[in-house]
């Protein structure tokens, strides 16, 4: 659309700004824009809550166009969780409808006094009062918001009770709070800020080059993947059927990350187990896969409304088997809580699980958890210190830090049993069964987070579909070629997916017949370009240093590139993964070397920086240049 | 006293440790030891506003004792107003109380739920509900909650609504509103917390090795100092007097920093001008020469409470002659306010200033001050600016914010006269008139603050009392030697002062007869230790080293070793410092050469910090050392 909305909240000033062309082509759009965007305007002296951070919605040039599977929204900020480059992103139609209002990108600064909601419509923008939406839970106060502006396809973005409580894992939800931009806390930041939701509507067109060569290979595609056995697969069962194959893989994280599979019986990390509470399915824009599930419950005490959204592969994994739950039933309730209250779902389970574990291990007592016995496996305690930690109220003060903090603050050694790196609690995919993923998470900008680039898709066993990374036969335990896997797998998702604005589910997962030449051809003729795989990827490289000199410029240190010892030092003892650590130490070296890192501080090093043409971000990293 | 108490308000848990011989001998105590706690338990992750940043309340190893003018305490926490290395000082009673209470320092951290204070009486330590002290100036918590403990010797520090409602540049004041610890932001940080007030009352003695050299050297120095024309000047005439002296020299900043002297008739920027609302004199701890002066106005619109604590210096300079107020009864009334709501002087006036050449200059109009006519010189404008500010009213919200931030809130180009080093508002002294006070304001980590090493003992014309710097001869205009001076002051500060505990004005600016050799008698009598002058400038340097490291650490780079381009490029067109310009880029390679900075970068070398045993900060910074 090529136009920026920066909205300056402490004044209510609205102003536009061209989306140059310089941002285009260096980064794309998406996260890539926005993290050039975040890198000018936010200094290390501003804290992540603070008026002086962004808050930056951003879409990809794909987003609303007719390209398939290309519905995807960015949030961009100083992470409340890390401290350090935060992102996340959702499906949906929020993105898409911004840009038929008019916008790729808001960029928020400020802080409003009271309570707003910004209103986007046709080009028009309001800064209104949302005093009346306050403590009101995402799903309710989408559908006032809607309600009152008297229109039922305006598309809400918002936040429910954690963001207004700066619950440091707040998520900002969409479309109901069916969909969520879950990671790094980005709820906390909009809540700071005083902005309750961002409502848009609007009756542009995506401007697309080459309509033609688009409409052709897009039936192509719908084609190919209506024959396609994974892409059925997907439709079926959803990212959450994902989950049992990758539990018979020892990949998924169970009992706070000391097991590698979970054997709850016919639970939801059962293969069958979502379908008792299955009621039908859902799509993105424009997406034929729909790999959305609806659910119901109707038994207290895990009731709760009617055909919403059910749990997803990463929920599966937090709340699920991480906290020792396999009641299909309580899962699907503590999901419903977590997009009605705003949570990440990665990061609750995470911090609920290590707090269980410090219960179990004697290091917290019924004493400082309000009374409730916090073992792994209670649902009905999940679900009640869900509810208290959108809340802040006893113990739930403590969880809405994150588990860092959290165990910060308790103290007695409980460091150990925080799983997370950088302070942002690991996503669901052990290292010990997947080698590379352990190198993405102690590595990656935003800390221990599965969508800066996704690994295991080249590294489990079969073919991929990855062949212009040139990655096949790869062995998942196996330390060999993994630096090589991450650099392109992180540089290729930051270029497709976190700037293009493509579903990486759908497209660049290697689990689907969607494949990578598809991306590419769209975005060429959707902007008009000829851009080939080797500048695409270099984009992608370009993004993730710039990410990269975010975190460390706010203070990063080469010691953060780490993982939780358990992950480093303790073997899983029986599973898929039976007897494996990840040996992260092999891999860095090699990884630093490919990346252009320096081995001693973990700084991009001057001549990677010239090459990407970030020659200003290498004065700010390392210092003007030497003279003679 | 040998112990450290540690409260973390999150859980309410409060703990004691002890003060080690390690802290005591490498950094002596005060700023020093509560660097290395700082430096040590703060990463850069931790924003200032944040329940894991640490509010370090310390005193030197002679606070308390019988040695004179031994009465400061000082407080130490990420800045709000930086973003990098906070400390700010005060004397008057309540260091001394805190020592007799038994301890040494105190460490808070987390973030209470309710407001709350903590009472410290005698090694008991409670922390009790604030409620009802909450929304109360600091004068009247101070005298409320001594009150209700039924003691009136109690001694309290405290916020007032500034602190409450996080004004980043809130003060944490002492003994009755009379005494500030105004820099940095340091109230923010207790408001933050949801802690009031510390009360503290005790009967214990501060051990003292060498009670008959300590006596007798106290008692010397006592004969000196009772016939020394400085000291009874100082007695007299307070530090508010020295103030006409320092225009003479075009060093005190008027009219937002656009002049070096202000013309003020009868005003209290005149010798005399303080004499007609001057009613006593006050004293802190331990001290001889009584430099602080009560005040009353009756007349409103200006009246106050009759006998309360006038303006000093610094007030003098930022709320007079740089806001252009020269009544001095509209000063009295601005300072009041300042003590009562807790607002640091120095940075209310700055912000103010810069606000007040915005609408001079038509940058802001009525429309952004709420209807005031914010010009240069009106007092009524001043007063009402400094209750919104305190209250974050209106535009007052946005002063609330500092003059960095509100010139980045502003935007239209007013970053040019936001008058800050790093956030920090710029004392009350102008480089233009004393070369190496600019070096000092660029380079110091906690930005423009005159605490951190004031040169102008050492430039000013005259004998300097300094004799051990061997620094005799200085032209004030001149940068020569001038990278020397600001080292070996902010060496000698940050021991004798900062770290030890003695009032610098007393003894450490060389306008009094309190020669250099007593402060190092009277804390080897306290201590029993035998220091010598080298050691102790050392151990200077490592203070000053470590908390550069901090900001370095936190994301200062080199390029915010700087000053605001008026101090650079205008010079007066009249007055004492007539046509001069601060050269700071000529003294800059030669200072950083002196402290062993890297040239490019401004970090501390490995070599450096090694020399000063900081090797673990040479990691933090610089990385692991390169194997060969």
């Amino acid at each position: 659309m090529g136009k920026i909305l920066r909205v300056e909240l402490t004044r209510g000033r609205i102003s536009e700004e061209p989306l140059t062309d310089e941002y285009a082509k260096n980064y794309i759009g998406g996260v890539g824009t926005a993290s050039r965007i975040l890198y000018d305007e936010v200094p290390p002296w501003v804290g992540a809550l603070d008026p002086q951070n962004r808050l930056i919605f951003s879409t990809g040039p794909v987003t609303g166009s007719p390209a398939l599977c290309a519905g995807r929204h960015f949030i961009v900020s100083k992470s409340p969780l890390s401290g350090y480059f935060g992102d996340s992103s959702a499906g949906g139609f929020w993105g898409a409808e911004l840009k038929f209002a008019g916008y790729d990108m808001i960029i928020i600064h400020g802080k409003a006094q009271k309570p707003v909601y910004i209103w986007i419509h046709d080009g028009e923008v309001e800064i209104k009062d949302a005093t009346s939406y306050w403590g009101m839970g995402a799903r309710q106060a989408d559908r006032a918001i809607r309600n009152d502006l008297g229109d039922k396809s305006v598309r809400v973005a918002d936040i429910g009770q954690a963001g207004e409580n700066l619950v440091r894992y707040a998520a900002i939800m969409s479309d109901e709070a069916s969909r969520a931009a879950g990671r790094c806390g980005v709820g906390a930041v909009m809540g700071y800020k005083n902005v309750k939701a961002i409502a848009v509507r609007g009756h542009k067109k995506v401007p697309v080059a080459d309509e033609e060569a688009l409409e052709k290979n897009g039936k192509r595609l719908l084609e190919t993947l209506k024959g396609d056995t994974q892409t059925n697969w997907f439709s079926k069962h959803g990212s959450s059927g994902y989950y049992a194959m990758m539990a018979q893989l020892g990949d998924t994280p169970t009992l706070n990350w000391t097991k590698g599979y979970f054997d709850g019986k016919n639970g939801i990390t059962s293969p069958g187990g979502y379908d008792k509470i299955s009621v039908g399915h859902a799509t993105c824009y424009n997406c034929p896969i729909a790999c959305r599930r609806l659910v119901t419950v109707k038994d207290e005490p895990y009731a709760f409304e009617p055909e919403v959204e059910g749990p997803e592969y990463e929920t599966v994994g937090a709340l699920g088997s991480n906290c020792g739950i396999s009641n299909v039933k309580a899962l699907a309730k503590a999901n419903d809580l977590c997009n009605i209250y705003g949570l990440d779902t990665i990061s609750a389970g995470g911090t609920l699980a290590f707090a269980m574990e410090c219960y179990e291990r004697g290091l917290i007592s019924k004493e400082d958890t309000d009374g409730m016995e916090l073992r792994f496996g209670n649902g009905l305690a999940v679900i009640r210190m869900l509810e208290k930690t959108a809340k802040r109220e006893g113990f739930g003060n403590i969880l809405a830090e994150g588990s860092r903090r959290a165990s910060l603050i308790i103290g007695r050694g409980t460091e150990h049993y925080a799983m997370h790196v950088k302070g942002l609690e690991i996503a669901m995919h052990d290292p010990r069964a997947f080698q590379a993923m352990g190198l993405t998470y102690a590595t990656a900008p935003v800390g221990g987070d599965h969508m800066e680039g996704e690994t295991t898709f080249v590294e489990k066993p079969g073919k991929i579909t990855y062949a212009p990374l040139k990655l096949n036969g790869l062995d998942r335990f196996s330390t060999e070629r993994k630096a090589e896997a991450a650099f392109k797998v992180q540089n290729l998702w930051h270029a497709i997916g976190n700037a293009m604005g493509y579903c990486l589910l759908a497209c660049a997962t290697g689990t689907t017949a969607y494949p990578l030449k598809y991306n590419l051809m769209f975005y060429n003729a959707v902007t008009g370009q000829t851009m080939h795989f080797e500048e695409m990827m270099k984009i992608g490289e370009r993004i993730y240093n710039l990410k990269r000199a975010f975190t460390i410029k706010h203070g990063a240190t080469r010691g953060e590139d780490s993982l939780p010892e358990r992950i480093l030092m303790e073997s899983h003892a029986e599973g898929g993964s039976k007897g494996s650590v990840c040996k992260l130490g092999e891999m860095i070296p090699e990884y630093y070397k490919l990346r252009g890192w320096d081995q001693n501080t973990g700084k991009p090093t001057r001549e990677k920086l010239e090459e990407l043409n970030l020659p200003n971000v290498a004065t700010d990293l390392l210092g003007h240049k030497k003279s003679k």
